[in-house]
């Protein structure tokens, strides 16, 4: 609420004649201006709508702002990737190649379109079918302002509010801030070291159709590759299942409930046999929407995500996409193509899987020379991504609201508190976890974050 | 609507005793299995949402899918901006600037925040202040991809559906999309060679009183420099009319209703004195917003716009900022900051003007050549901007249903109807109007589009 703004003028040269308040008393604004009222005035309501009320408050924003003050802070919290390994010479490589001609150069500064850059997308189109996804079409290709874009128009097409999506629990928290800014409920489904587990969605299921409200289910998320934030995948046949899911349960409801299969961290596979997409295992291409992204594998910055999505979906979010920013920049689309039909992009994964995998073995040999001796702290081991995902005891609460988090801060170490990565419904809320992330920090500072989080949880315990 | 999935394989492994329909009837997935019913079963729903429907359908798209599918059409009807007047050189070396240098290099491929690049921001507030807005802070400015986005994102922060925004007729056809999209009307208001008439504002305000509609009432769009689509310009009389209206309006509804100031051309004035944003007028920064974009003056494939914004909508308008792409990208925002503190984009801009002054003259000349014998045609002269508009007599149906639209098809010239820039409500909707842009087109193809333009409004009128 802001105070009445003073009439600092006149509003000379017109009649001001369509003063008439609803209320019905008249307006005087002439004899009003000349002798303001004394008493204090009505204040005047913000006027902001209820999407942009549902949009308040997202965790993320209060984690960075605790990054952002404390700057001395250890932070195993941000999802952001190695500075030092992100790609100066391929992308210098590939913007000299397109920018030293005149035309080319131009093409990429010019408008581009909706659906994005057709080389680009045909690059994609030839990787999702060499994965098996054989009836992909180039129409269904739709590049996005990272993959995070492509989930937020995706949430826009599909669900209005009351709907709901079925997620891990727990799931990547951005994920459920996308969809309570859309109005819509998420419900946790429980998971294990195979990420989400099938029983638990069917009964999920069962649950809703008790309450009268699996017909409001519009979707499945996934994250099966490294998840956001327990760091485990899915195997094929768990995918399959959801997958077989959505399409019963689509016919028992009689609309379509798609599955999102979040493929973000794909690329990031630092151990295992290489699992293709979930979309292959959808035959008619009719419920699978794949979100995939080169910020975790390239650069964050040049921010160039893309979705396959489902040909009923093409036109409403291909629409929503203009609506939004008439498609995502073209400058930026031409260097990513660039950089992957001239082959740079293996050999810089290559080389950045081999700083992870080095990150990952400094936060796991931490954990277990600081945290194993406590009793009741275990985590998963994960064979890719940026994740570790760690429970304590039962009693500890990790929470924001907690004391571990301030006491974490006062040490000097930062994490995500892992209750803002449960939905609020459904599968119970897990305050005694937290996710860190071996992304951002040297193997030094991973080291110390970890000692000085033991140390925290010590106290706290 | 999508015919029903067949039932591709069993969920072995897996008791399905979920599937208790809302209907009450008892599944039986097994035999109907084995056993797939012969008569054709009940359709699935797409399920779009409400959101997807509405953003469906938007002008832009038709207008983009004619000119693809027709690429020997003279295209008078892109807003596209010149190409060979993109900065190749410019963009070269602001990019070497940053991309030699190791740590700078990688700053700009690491993800951002999402309000922006302070160095960006920083530069737009330094001018904001010289133009006059001295109370503008560094939290008001928001860097968006384009100006669009800024205005997608403001109207999801202060529009409910159902809610208002008075707008010029004809306005930028766009921003009605963006508009219907959250739901809400929009409500023309008269238009002369200065643009928005304030005493039809205050009408159209007198309108919605006697109607009850006043308080749906958010905010009042205007494009104060040579609009989209009309090329007109409002004097600052007019501006700081409408925002006093603004004000006293608010008080008198008990909600902010916000000035949205579109001062996307701003940088393309070919002719006359400058005139100071539309927020110099909002003394204690509380009713306009401005959004202003590179995306013409520099180039629209790095699409980096802006916001100047009231600071009770920062955190809404930054949190759906978030939700949509968690700011824009990086990577662009760092070459235009660079673009701009090594004073590349003035000297730009000014071998641009001279591009633009050069076709609009083609167009102006082609326009008396060709349109001026026609009884009853006329058109606005532009002092900057893009666009000329034409009125053609009255009875002639310029709009997408009527005559002229496939007539000049056929002949080779495409436009875009003015109808489209009409709000449905308020002042009459003008079918005998188009928007022409001298934009992409050379020369030559300009007066040869007009040349046969003249020609398929002779056979239709």
């Amino acid at each position: 609420m802001k105070p009445m703004r003073p009439r600092t003028s006149e509003l000379g040269g017109f009649t001001d004649h369509t003063l008439l308040p609803i209320d019905g008393t008249m307006d005087q604004p002439s004899s009003t201006e000349l002798n303001p009222p004394a008493q204090p005035t009505a204040p005047i309501d913000d006027g902001i709508s209820q999407r942009g009320r549902q949009a308040a408050g997202q965790p993320i924003s209060k984690l960075m702002s605790l990054a952002l003050d404390n700057p001395s802070l250890i932070s195993l919290a941000a999802g952001f990737v190695d500075k030092g390994s992100l790609p100066q010479v391929p992308t210098q490589q590939a913007l000299s190649t397109f920018m030293d001609d005149p035309d080319a150069s131009r093409t990429a500064l010019q408008y581009g379109t909706t659906f994005g850059h057709t080389e680009l997308r045909e690059i994609l189109l030839a990787e999702a079918r060499e994965d098996g996804a054989t009836n992909v079409s180039i129409d269904q290709l739709l590049i996005t302002a990272g993959s995070n874009q492509l989930l937020h128009i995706l949430a826009e097409s599909i669900l209005d509010p009351g709907d709901i999506v079925l997620c891990a629990a727990p799931t990547y928290f951005v994920f459920l801030g996308t969809l309570a800014g859309v109005g819509a409920e998420a419900w946790g489904v429980e998971t294990d070291a195979q990420g989400m587990i099938p029983e638990s969605l069917m009964d999920t299921w069962q649950e809703l159709n008790k309450r009268d409200l699996a017909r409001r289910v519009k979707a499945i998320y996934i994250v099966p590759y490294f998840d956001n934030p327990r760091g485990v995948s899915m195997p094929a046949e768990r995918r399959q299942k959801v997958v077989e899911l959505a399409d019963r349960w689509s016919s028992d409801v009689g609309h379509r409930i798609s599955v999102i299969s979040d493929e973000a961290y794909r690329g990031l596979q630092y151990e295992g046999d290489s699992v293709p997409s979930t979309l292959v295992h959808d035959e008619d291409g009719s419920s699978v929407v794949v979100a995939g992204t080169f910020s975790k594998v390239f650069s964050p910055g040049i921010r160039v995500g893309w979705g396959i999505i489902p040909k009923h979906l093409v036109t409403p979010m291909c629409d929503l996409k203009g609506n939004i920013d008439f498609g995502s920049p073209n400058f930026s689309q031409h260097l990513m193509a660039e950089v992957l039909s001239q082959g740079l992009l293996a050999p810089h994964v290559e080389s950045l899987k081999q700083t992870y995998r080095e990150k990952r073995a400094a936060m796991l040999a931490a954990a277990e020379e600081f945290l194993g001796p406590l009793a009741e702290v275990e985590w998963d081991r994960p064979h890719g991504g940026l994740y570790v995902w760690l429970r304590l005891p039962e009693m500890v609460d990790a929470g924001p609201d907690g004391s571990l988090l301030q006491r974490a801060q006062d040490l000097g170490v930062l994490y995500v508190p892992g209750q803002y990565c449960f939905a609020a419904n459904g599968a119970k809320v897990q305050r005694n976890t937290m996710r860190l992330s071996f992304g951002v920090q040297s193997c030094e500072n991973i080291r110390e974050g970890i000692r000085l989080l033991a140390e925290a949880i010590r106290s706290v315990a």
